[in-house]
């Protein structure tokens, strides 16, 4: 009855990341018909902005998503991008854990899943090839290439159908795809609202959509400023694991650990190095390879108590006050918003982060429910709309902690407001595979705080001001009302003539509204 | 300004499955201290399980959890399951997405993912070895080999450091490793309580812990019975997709489309064949791989609408009503259980899955707040707790749509109650890669609701004939107390003697208690 080992292992074998997630699809946020037509647009998009900003080009997508027959849409999708070079094409399309983006840099994408991960679940569902135009420079010259592929998942890599050299006038990439299984929807979930999202957060980017019914709405940009480019930025020493000076020492090409230290994190000078030979009394003259853990616990031992700089914030660009604003008033065309980027901080010790946040009330703010609007919480990671998965992640969580009757709002799920809060970082710590929560560390939890009580301490003296404006404008209107009827009857007692009064009572009564944004510095 | 495309392309590169999830260790279920450890509980007690039981072995687990720091731990985990071959070892232990469980069997495991991510996280923490004796029969010879290596993250597998052969008297494994960030703790969501709850839904396993204080738990068997070997099932023509058709024709080594068919899909006769080809037009004799993508759906499509007989439950192993309530009456000593066991069902068309649950009051069901107790909600899959992520879990949202009040728990929250669910299927739909929750198809919601109401009328049951007996006590009691004061006094007024009342008066007032267990068939 018993069995012996080896029979049981007949059957070992090894997937590739193509058949791992095609077996878990779930696991790149591809689960309902809603969330995965949600998710596409979100990789396809952030992809789209990201590509066009390294390469410093003012972003404009041009979205077509058609109803072919219930559940099944063909998506077309269009950037002004750099493009992709030929031979790149079906490894960014068809290999999963590919990709430009694993480096210590601020990008909304970060882990090679995402348009492999669209091809993927376009083939699963409809069996159909995706098609690409990619057009690019190569040197002066301006070249287009078109291909029909599919992704051959037991190699994890493509399979070339079709391919033609084609006549382009401008950079950037086309990708058509179809999908079944997958569902439009205008909810808070849904792609249009996710599209809203990109564009408050993205106010420099213009998006063209065309919607199943044939509407097409034109997101126009908010303001011509391209956002500064990121920077590569190196590690903070406090945000270093000994496991990760290991690794580094293990695949780098320098000759000596104290050269790998002063190269590769920031914040090290060589006086740095010296000191930390002093007392740690490891020769970091060796080489990185004799390296041994214990070495590199004690020095990541060492970075928690010497005092560093804080890391560059080179590497962070928020999208800014200003422009969040602008974004705010373009999409939901508020009474008031009132906005705020914080000065950058760090997480687990070595990571840098800002937190900006707006708040709009009336107007378009909030969500509507009926004839009644709700409050709407937008989340934001590196300009990215966060959909999903808000139960338990640090901006809900920051927010649900405020106090709100302390500013004057007694019942925040039934006000008209939007509250927008964006987390900016070259490491941002996403609770789980599907990016759509972040994890509730304390320093993240405090700016969420922080910056939103801030901005709605301005939005309380609005609404008080509002309140007050309001009082005056019905004491007036019983002033106006009264003193006209008193002095006609005055003047009957009088037995002179009715005096002209109109002009005088309009100075009186008539005080210009006190109403307006708050801004603070 | 604008960059070009090949110069954003330099930075192009591949990471190995190791690589990504060592930058993304959160999607192991790996964040946080305390949940890191009891996944790691999880990971190594699932595979223990699943292995014993493949190979016909009652299941005997020892662990051993070591604090050697702050936050250092070793954790040795012996098990008595038939052992790992040795040219399979650091397959198992270092290579990702590799295993022996992609099949369509009901498995505790499901993703190739568990045992090397233990390893993984071992290794980024503290950067030792892993250590792994391995005891299995080689035809009649029983054979042993120790082991220490690495994991090589860039290649995605072993590197063997020593190995050397040793003497063994049966078959297992032990594996040694080392953790740092990672935290033992009592809480619900801690490993303690993992491995408890693991007893409950395991009857069958014996499993001793020795925890960092040196306590030493024994969680004896509650039955001797091994489950029966769940049996590979064949999928249900209503649970593939087009692709999974295509996938199939792609990789098999059939001749000929109509015998893939009958050979690859349960309930698939040669007249079913000859039906499909009689209304599809399509010619089944063709080869598997010149089968088109429509032709498929059309298959597919077809499916839907023909009457198949539900799927083989063969493959499902339900825990049993008699051995829940074993289970449950061992580590919870109520003073009430009622268990059941629903017949197969099917979600998505085609998944076949079995709900069972039990309920407990009194004894030491309920999680203890201070001196009160709170119901404790314990959610099982394949027989392993699911311990996060509860929220979004159709177990839970299944029991939070019940009624209580209905069940006579005016406050379900402050019962001393424990309530038991178990899904049991070949394929387990998860909502995450950390495995803690399940979508809530809605026919699975449906069966947690109804197994749930039926235990709860049972005790509904009881509690109203335990209020009953109750009262019925304290009338007895009134009665015991008044009677004799009434004898007495009317003896004296009647003037005679006060007559033996006592054996009389017994009869009368204490009745057999009525209190017991119900059980349903």
């Amino acid at each position: 009855m018993e069995r012996e080992a080896a029979e049981l292992f007949e059957e070992f074998k090894e997937l590739t990341a193509s058949e791992f997630f095609r077996r878990n699809k779930q696991m790149l946020g591809f689960s309902g018909k809603i969330r995965s037509l949600t998710m596409v647009f979100h990789e396809l998009i952030t992809n789209s902005l990201d590509a066009a900003e390294e390469a410093g080009i003012q972003p404009e997508i041009t979205i077509d998503l058609k109803r072919v027959d219930k559940d099944h849409y063909i998506l077309k999708h269009t950037d002004n991008g750099p493009g992709i070079p030929e031979a790149f094409i079906t490894r960014v399309y068809c290999t999963m854990f590919a990709g430009s983006k694993f480096r210590n840099i601020q990008s909304r994408g970060q882990q090679g899943l995402g348009c492999s991960g669209c091809v993927l679940l376009s083939q699963m569902t409809t069996g159909k090839p995706a098609r690409v135009v990619s057009r690019y420079y190569e040197g002066e010259k301006l070249k287009g290439v078109e291909m029909t592929f599919k992704m051959d998942v037991k190699k994890n890599q493509g399979l070339i159908l079709e391919r033609k050299a084609v006549e382009v006038k401008s950079t950037g990439v086309s990708l058509e795809l179809h999908f079944k299984d997958v569902s439009y929807s205008l909810s808070e979930q849904g792609a249009y609202e996710y599209i809203r999202r990109t564009v408050i957060a993205n106010p420099h980017a213009r998006i063209r959509f065309r919607d199943p019914t044939g509407h097409k709405f034109i997101f126009e940009r908010a303001t011509n400023e391209i956002p500064p480019l990121p920077k590569e930025v190196l590690p903070h020493p406090r945000g270093v694991t000994a496991d990760d000076l290991i690794f580094m020492a293990k695949h780098t090409d320098k000759r000596r650990f104290r050269s790998l230290l002063t190269s590769s994190l920031s914040r090290m000078s060589t006086n740095r190095v010296n000191e930390i030979q002093k007392i740690t009394g490891i020769d970091l003259n060796k080489r990185p390879k004799d390296m041994k853990w214990e070495e590199a616990e004690q020095i990541v031992d060492l970075f928690t108590r010497m005092d560093f700089m804080a890391p560059p914030t080179s590497g962070l660009i928020p999208i800014g006050k200003a422009q969040i604003e602008k974004g705010m008033r373009e999409i939901l065309n508020p009474e008031f918003v009132a906005t705020t980027t914080r000065k950058p901080k760090t997480y687990r010790g070595g990571v840098a982060f800002v937190i900006e946040a707006g708040i709009s009330y009336g107007g378009e703010s909030g969500r509507p429910v009926g004839e009644q609007k709700r409050a709407e919480i937008m989340r934001f990671a590196n300009r990215v709309p966060l959909t999903f998965d808000q139960g338990s992640c640090a901006i809900t969580e920051g927010l649900k902690s405020i106090d709100w009757k302390r500013y004057g709002i007694r019942d925040l799920e039934n006000a008209p407001i939007t509250v927008f809060v964006n987390i900016v970082s070259t490491n941002v710590p996403y609770l789980s595979t599907g990016k759509q929560s972040i994890a509730p560390e304390p320093e993240i939890l405090h700016e969420v705080r922080q910056a939103t009580m801030k901005i709605s301490r301005s939005l309380q003296k609005y609404l008080r001001a509002k309140k007050s404006a309001q009082e005056e404008a019905m004491r007036s209107k019983v002033f106006e009302t009264y003193v006209p009827v008193i002095l006609r009857e005055a003047a009957v007692l009088a037995g002179k003539d009715v005096p002209e009064y109109d002009t005088i009572l309009a100075k009186v009564t008539r005080k210009p509204k006190i109403l307006g944004d708050a801004h603070d510095e």
